[in-house]
């Protein structure tokens, strides 16, 4: 059977795996993003990953294909992205690193590799697999926060590809100081990094538990992450008239405790429309693995049969 | 020679005229749009202004089709919009106003008569007539403020048909009260009757004049409107990827008092990605009459011809 490998890097946890055409996971695992040894290091980190899963194989793991290589492999990375380069990417200091830097030892194969926008690939994931609308936003809250724009069916890209940087619109404008080195951005008060940060606890799960055991600080933390939610989807609604919107990633595993209060939030921040519905992705955080596995069919079957003279 | 009848429904004068198909303005008359006077009495002048358009003519008029009557009449009027209501205008204070009531007593006649959205309908005058882009976001000010969301060449009219509502995002959440109902809304800062408003004259041209004249309370009222739109310009910038920025509207005549200042306020908000284009509209304050004249022409074109048994 035919399958592909796909490494999807998060802030925090690089996952990959090998994924069959169905979408069906056949081996998956975790590696940490060596993220505070800075961007070089991240860089090497994912290309070992991908020679790791780009290597022959003979069924010795449990769950493994039985045997062969992958017929191509994906690599979804967050920021500005484009086929050929991660461009900027505040999480790791990446500036204009060429695709082939992810590759390593494959550049230069006949393996294809292809390199896409973690969102925008989890976003075409929940457009194959999740069961998503013809007009929504696909909004995955991770280590940072970045949004699939879903219109009439289709992902937007927009003039240049850039589209959907909804982490960074300016909630609170001149508030609090980004990575991006704008101030007062969505992901500056709701990303998981920054609730974490703003309560001094290791994660974002670390939050939700105290959130759910009445710590005050937590508390207030999460509102305020919630607040900032609920002006950039009232502003996102007022401008594209989404269906519903998807909340993903791994903050979403939060349930109620987040979509509660942001539905409530939300419709108080609209007047004269009704919200939109609001719910968590059914793929949760998969949905990066599956769009990263999305790239590398696409790229697969972008490859020319051989000549067999 | 056809023409149609068309009415720009505006919040301080109505535009109506005759439009030829190619977008030539026949006739162009001007009526104040009685807003003072309560919902009930704006409905009654544009009823009157579409019946006195549709009288037959014979040329009495400089200007004017030499003889017959327009085929088909559109209205263009803000706020939330379909082909059969005005769903909401906070300006007049309209809550579902059927089609029908701008018409008068064409409703029941043969005269076809279309109900649009003021600035939708101006962003497709900008698509047919005004040259802009693929992936442009047209933004008339003038009493208030809406966009049209033009992407990939076509105007996106999001899951209900309310996207571009761009006058409401909130660009100072829980700042200045807007007639809307919410707060810190675009318009509440940026529209012509908010400048004009705020600095205590009687229009945005007044404002303007002061900001030329070196009138220190007009230009805190200008840089206070200018910044507003800078916030929302960068948001629809990062969500949406825009490559041009179109504005349009009486407020766009002020040129390069409001373009110079808001080209360099929207650069210094995006830290990460270049700001888009921004120009004043070819078609100017035109835009929404010939707006109003592409529903009247859709609509004459969408009536069957009669049977001649």
């Amino acid at each position: 059977m035919d399958y592909v490998a796909a490494v999807d890097v998060g802030g925090t946890t690089m996952k990959g795996g090998f994924i069959a055409r169905d979408g069906t996971i056949l081996h998956f695992e975790r590696r940490p993003t060596p993220r505070a040894e800075g961007p070089d290091r991240v860089i090497e980190a994912v290309s070992t990953f991908v020679t790791d899963l780009s290597r022959p194989r003979n069924g010795v793991q449990s769950g493994d294909p039985g045997e062969g290589r992958p017929v191509g492999v994906g690599v979804a990375v967050p920021g500005l992205v484009t086929p050929t380069h991660a461009v900027f990417a505040a999480a790791f200091g990446w500036r204009d690193v060429p695709a082939a830097a992810f590759a390593g030892p494959l550049a230069d194969g006949d393996l294809p590799v292809a390199l896409g926008h973690d969102v925008r690939s989890a976003g075409e994931a929940e457009l194959a697999y999740g069961g998503g609308g013809r007009d929504v936003l696909y909004l995955p809250i991770g280590t940072g926060i970045a949004g699939a724009v879903v219109l009439s069916g289709s992902l937007y890209g927009g003039a240049g590809g850039w589209a959907g940087q909804i982490g960074h619109i300016p909630v609170w404008p001149d508030g609090a100081a980004c990575g991006c080195g704008q101030r007062g951005c969505l992901a500056a008060y709701a990303s998981g990094s920054a609730v974490a940060a703003r309560c001094e606890v290791g994660s974002a799960e670390e939050v939700v538990r105290l959130v759910a055991s009445g710590d005050a600080r937590a508390a207030k933390v999460w509102a305020d992450a919630v607040e900032a939610l609920a002006v950039a989807l009232a502003t996102y609604t007022l401008t594209l008239d989404p269906a519903e919107i998807v909340i993903g990633g791994g903050v979403s595993l939060a349930g109620d405790v987040l979509l509660v209060p942001l539905r409530e939030r939300l419709a108080a921040r609209l007047s004269f429309r009704p919200a939109p519905a609001i719910r968590a992705s059914g793929l949760g955080p998969r949905a990066g693995l599956l769009g990263a596995g999305l790239l590398a069919w696409r790229a697969a079957s972008d490859v020319s049969p051989r000549p067999t003279t």
